[in-house]
């Protein structure tokens, strides 16, 4: 698998670090705060794990589909916390990664587990 | 699970991040630099995955039970690769490798699945 | 500089990081999240960055200086906004943020900048 | 400063992330391994700092121009590696490195320093 077989998924998963530290910051400026606890802390997890996924995909990383995979539950699990709040970057926080997650699996569920 | 729970795995994360790391520079300056080209690869993996794994814990994170099975597989490829050099530095990996990926065993075995 | 001669920074670096990320999981589970922002997000920042400065040194990165001093400059501010705060992570956030911005500069103040 | 003001700066830290590990892994590869040293641990500096700097500036770090401003170092001096390699994937990211260290100093020297 190439570099150019891996774009799709590297950009989603950038869109997703990206809108997941963006509802982190904004979560964290918002006056119901309190509510939003558990969202600040899955921004984070999930903006994490895409920053590494993006660089285990750019090194060609022989755990590709490893990483992926996890980097696929964990987009899940943020977007269904995040499906709990009305807020914009919320919602934004939604539609990415369940893109990522979808885009990981695609990859995880092909490449061949290094062997 | 505290942060006193997690200790020793903490520790053994951190001193193979840094075998690792130290093997990765010292093989990059060796002479049979050529037969070496695997072992760097998986050094860095091993290195950035523990590092990840490392704050992980230290966050306390919901996946923590997940990040450490991934991190525990890829110590043991690192070990693996490593046990196929005599060098010093790849016989310090091994060690460090294999107490890593036993301590992130211990704990993703143990620890209640994130649900 | 060898691997020895950082090992009191990495320490150092790994206990704040370790301080930092505790801290940033009880802020956010604190009655008075509110006042908490600012503390949550340096708390994070000081852990990525302290993070960072391990890998790096434990790579024996050519940037070990610059990344130190760096290193040292937000300890330095999240030990100044936690200072603010009197919950008792807080104040361990304090006392590690500031041996490890003590110990960062030491090495950056001698290491030979790469030339 | 907004995300969109970033988003230049980000695309390039990106491109040079995937150019420095593509660099990477492909010298890992060639047959004149022993030449390349230099230049596989720069990659791995090079892209380190640009994941780091991009997690910083989608999560508004405080910090930006600082850690902008350490970037640019790296992304220069991996370029100047770079540029004395005639690999197709050296060329590529000396272009890259350029471009990045250009766009993080727009940002490093603009920005209002934190205070």
């Amino acid at each position: 698998m190439t570099r150019i077989q891996y774009q799709e998924c590297i950009d989603a998963c950038i869109q997703t670090m990206n809108a997941c530290n963006y509802s982190y910051v904004s979560s964290l400026k918002q006056y119901d705060l309190a509510s939003l606890r558990e969202s600040i802390r899955l921004d984070r997890e999930c903006a994490d794990i895409c920053s590494f996924a993006v660089q285990a995909m750019t090194r060609q990383s022989p755990f590709v589909a490893e990483i992926l995979r996890l980097c696929a539950e964990i987009c899940e699990r943020c977007a269904d916390e995040s499906s709990k709040h009305i807020h914009t970057h919320c919602q934004e926080c939604i539609n990415a990664c369940r893109a990522a997650a979808k885009a990981c699996r695609l990859i995880s569920d092909t490449v061949e587990v290094y062997a």
